[in-house]
């Protein structure tokens, strides 16, 4: 599957990354970028910092993007194992994720992440498998 | 900290675990439990299926109350570090969350978590380490 | 497979675990459970303590046996991933390492492991997943 | 603590970095690289593979090398939690290991690191927290 902007573009507009915040910003070649921008809602315990599991969506979403990247249609992929650091806490208004397919091996794939805030500071590292399914993406 | 019932109650009333659907039902003696019944809203790519940063998040929280369980007032706790691996795809309304702390050194804190079905079937463990801080609780 | 004690002996006579000092002592049904004498070579570079590496060996073979124990002849198992956690610093001359396969998915299994000193205390917690392979154990 | 080639040589000279074949070449700044030519006896169950905790052993030590390359005499390491990935079988007999410390947070390192062969395939990826602790190297 080649990750089109328009296709971006609709996948954006679901529910899932409404509630949360998530714009998926690039997806080519084994390597995805997205952006967060938190609703207030998911700023919990401290105000005006998103909730590590938001962080996590975040990470995982962008991840799955980047593996996605290369895949036909008809195939999608689950996560199977993900591990996240967080190195600072996240404070502000937006943050980015870069997410890049390291290596693929039969229907593995191996992949990090990072997520940055605006001034480009490390938040939260990752690195995860997913396994690649065959199944059509939500109509 | 002593977890009370009352403190629970309150605690569960707030903006993120009304977006997610988490509850968190009992937290003592370094083991918590809670119950995840996911809006449509986050059951995304897979309608019925909460996605799995919904999960994260879930676990995440029960690992943290986990922790809190065992803290005095005026103590806080952060993630450093989680590794969630999802072994079954969660189907279903509703979920339970399991998390016990496993050692306490210093100020870190090591935890366990299972995230299970109402059939009881395991989909997701995660082991993770926590900073205790010091920082009170939103008010 | 059925991992019989003859076999488990025959096994145990390889150059790797005499090197690092390590013995199955039962492997069944999806658990298994070993040994750590470790020789002063490996502890460095704190004397009579294992070096991480080593408990990290200890730990990942142990969880290897938990998965043979369920194979039949022909498969073998390779580790795709291992979260480990070190709880505690590992002095003494003997450790023990527990652990148990949680979930099998096809030919990927899930599995935890504990290694504890001779007062029980948790030294190590880890959590993995191995991909089953068809392939013969070296004769 | 600034590793000098000549300190790197003298501590290059102990027993586990023999016993499992590890060479450390260069850390500074953060950053560090070894090599691993792995004796037989490490290299079970597959003849010629070093065994997947050698690897790991390999990778933790390297790591700790990039944030020893930062600390002040006096000051030490010790791993507390570390993620590693298998992306390919290790053959061949010598490989190299580039660690780099992404975030320092009071006395908690993060750190990243990859293991290649020869060839520069990636084998093995890794991310971990180091404690920083008020120690002295074995002398």
């Amino acid at each position: 599957m080649v990750a089109t902007q328009k296709m971006i573009n609709e996948l954006n507009d679901n529910s899932l990354y409404r509630t949360l915040g998530i714009r998926v910003e690039a997806a080519t070649d084994g390597k995805a970028r997205s952006r967060l921008r938190p609703p207030q809602d998911v700023c919990w315990p401290f105000p005006g910092q998103p909730h590590g599991g938001i962080l996590f969506a975040f990470m995982d979403t962008t991840m799955a993007w980047s593996v996605l990247s290369r895949l036909d249609s008809g195939y999608n992929c689950t996560t199977v194992n993900l591990n996240i650091h967080y190195t600072h806490p996240a404070k502000g208004n937006e943050f980015t994720c870069s997410a890049w397919t390291t290596h693929q091996t039969g229907r593995t794939c191996f992949v990090r992440a990072d997520i940055n805030d605006s001034q480009g500071r490390l938040l939260a590292m990752g690195q995860a498998t997913f396994r690649i399914i065959q199944m059509s993406l939500a109509p």
